[in-house]
């Protein structure tokens, strides 16, 4: 220790005390009740005033009466919601309905609310910004996308001086991991979908995460941020990674590139100089040196371009209890000092009211992936077929295949309408066998 | 275009007018005057009302007048400061006498600022959070740490309800540049200096950035900020790039290692459990497969651990106008929103008030470069001196040399005191011909 500094006593918080009802104990809950607990000197010096829990809401209190004192859990969330003495809410439910429901009755009676719920923010966020506004209250939601990589902070306030061009993420733990796994092993999707639910990484049911609904969802409020745009759920073109082949896995990497699934938000112009903007979640095939490209494992990232501030990314653990809870925290404290010293958080914000792209005009790149009659001349027509609509190709690469000729192409930008054209007119074409892979290009 | 969607016209923003001062028009300071005008709708619609420039300051006025009309130049920075109309200051000059003079004037007269002058803040931030707190104004400085990368935010905000254990950070542009030059090409630290005073990314008189001052600023603001305790610039443990040999870089790489000058901040805790804040700047071993090791070129990264958001990182450009100017800008819309709607950004906070860690007692390892006399059982000699001292070795390998032997060391961790020692007595000792290099690694 140095001799000149001494452990000063720390200065009791002086203002007023914040009420918190926690609603849902499960993973995230029971960590943001433990830290709550375990950190509470340090959080009052932070907020100006010491949080205190006036209770757990849960739908069978019995389960949790081991770590929560009888008179702190709640069967009746309406109930601890309604108290004076409650002032944020967290919501670490899930579901949409019944959390929607009492979201609202939070913000209608002039509480705060806090919640990690993705699918509810995606789903309805006009409603909730809207009680918020009503109300004066604030609605925090950083846990909903990438647990604690603090994007919606990074978009709501970091980057308000700026102009968001581009949002590309790495939003679903599950999906890379099992991406990550095929690339590193050369074994099929099966496969390492069947590892990532033996490790926890997938649920029973996968559905939500390898179909991109849960990286759809995140992408909503990503590019509601950063376009100050209102983007919901059913806005997000979505395609999930089932389809995915060890043998698209080994041709991406023979050509320098690795598959991610990426949550893609963009502001597109088109000709005229009119705006409109672009959610998508697809697999997409990022080359090896791209940052998004060394995010292993279970991690998420999340790359932004922005006008003046050029190329950022975020990166860490978008899952998992502890950082979804200090994710919550995080918001919980903002909250709370607002309750304690007046102001409020960035409010959601939809001016610019860009229209959403048709999803034919989206510019893309494609990776065809086929298997055609290997006989002279053919090669010839099917560029004929591409020029046709205009895709010019960037690379072919032929190979022999057990049946006829393999050939993959990677052509250069286009819109997804006229590749979709293209590739539905390859398809129809004789000499072609079939069709094995399309997939999208970043950038 | 979507046609369910249309333009919808946007609102007029309904606020007051925020007026701002500019004090100083380089390259950061014109780059915040264009893009205030060029999106000068946009901010308001974030703000709730318009920014209107009430001037900018400048030494020699006829310089600009061809980028800003007349009656906007001031060559009497505290003039402008001080007009009514004026809520928020930009202080952009650089230095830190004359600054601090304007940006006291200004927090004194109840305007917020906003600054991106690191060595102002790490040098003087106790003086001026206590008068943005007496005036019950904002201090901003998110561009003083690595430009657009918003670490500042994340450290205020995001992380609140969080601990952070541990920051390391590549905050120097010129320095990470010149390091990974010389890891890619194999040449020597002058020629890749030149190299990088030749294309712009090192000033004329390199000292700040090569000797790890400009890097020992931003320590101390991060430290500050990450643990709540007041961390001055002299508080932080400075050495710099500028004994980095070819041969260290070449010796790294075989061990599987890249060399990166590291702002280490860092919470020790000692066997009592007393805590201590140790910040620190140096030439660190980073793994190779660390996210840390592919911060190519100029960029920076933050490398965050907390408690419960895990491993965090943080990467951009971390210098330049533009992404500087993005930071400002931030902050910018952050302090006007709050003179419209009120509220207050987090305020300094030093709570914790932890004391320095003495830096002989940080826990770290080293590498260590040296010749030695090829002599039977000079090894075992060496050893013992080691372990005198309780350090233990890694690694040990031993090649042939012009004159004796080359012995390449890596330690396992051990206070820097011991190791400190160890390297003295090492280099009394009569079979050591010389001590080429010490470097620290990672963790």
């Amino acid at each position: 220790m140095s001799t000149t500094s001494e452990v000063s006593a720390k200065p009791e918080a002086q203002g007023r005390e914040v009420g918190v009802a926690i609603l849902g104990h499960g993973t995230v809950g029971s960590e943001v009740r433990r830290l709550m607990e375990e950190n509470a000197q340090d959080f009052a010096h932070r907020i100006g005033g010491p949080l205190a829990l006036r209770g757990v809401a849960v739908s069978n209190p019995t389960k949790h009466s081991r770590t929560v004192p009888e008179e702190l859990l709640f069967d009746d969330a309406m109930e601890l919601i309604a108290r004076d003495d409650v002032d944020v809410v967290v919501e670490v439910i899930g579901g949409i309905d019944y959390p929607r429901q009492l979201v609202l009755a939070a913000l209608n009676a002039g509480k705060s609310v806090v919640t990690a719920n993705k699918a509810l923010v995606a789903a309805h966020a006009d409603e909730l910004a809207e009680a918020a506004d009503k109300a004066g209250v604030d609605l925090y939601f950083e846990a909903a996308v990438a647990a604690a990589i603090p994007v919606v902070g990074m978009l709501r306030r970091s980057l308000a001086g700026d102009q968001v061009e581009r949002i590309s993420g790495i939003v679903n733990g599950t999906t890379n991991f099992i991406l990550d796994a095929m690339d590193n092993t050369g074994a099929s999707y099966d496969n390492m979908l069947a590892e990532a639910t033996r490790l926890g990484y997938a649920e029973a049911d996968p559905t939500a995460d390898v179909e991109g609904h849960d990286a759809a969802s995140k992408a909503a409020i990503l590019a509601s941020l950063g376009f100050y745009t209102r983007v919901n759920f059913s806005d997000v073109h979505c395609e999930g990674i089932t389809g995915i082949t060890a043998d698209d896995i080994e041709a991406a990497k023979n050509a320098g590139y690795t598959i991610k699934l990426l949550a893609v938000c963009e502001r597109i112009t088109d000709a005229e100089g009119t705006e409109s903007v672009s959610a998508r979640v697809h697999p997409t095939l990022v080359r090896r040196d791209h940052p998004l490209a060394s995010v292993s494992g279970s991690y998420n990232a999340v790359f932004v371009e922005a006008e003046a501030a050029g190329r950022l990314m975020f990166y860490g653990n978008g899952a998992g209890g502890n950082p979804t809870a200090s994710a919550v925290l995080g918001d919980l404290v903002g909250a709370a000092r607002n309750k304690v010293h007046g102001g409020r958080a960035p409010e959601e914000n939809t001016y610019a009211s860009l229209p959403l792209a048709d999803f034919s005009v989206v510019p893309t790149r494609y990776y065809i992936n086929m298997r055609v009659r290997d006989r002279a001349g053919v090669l010839a027509e099917l560029s004929a077929i591409c020029a046709k609509h205009g895709i010019s190709l960037r690379t072919v690469r032929q190979e022999e295949a057990e049946e006829g000729a393999r050939l993959i192409l990677f052509t250069h930008t286009a819109s997804e309408g006229d590749l979709a054209t293209t590739v539905k007119e390859l398809e129809a074409f004789e000499d072609v066998l079939a069709i094995n892979s399309v997939i999208r290009l970043a950038e």
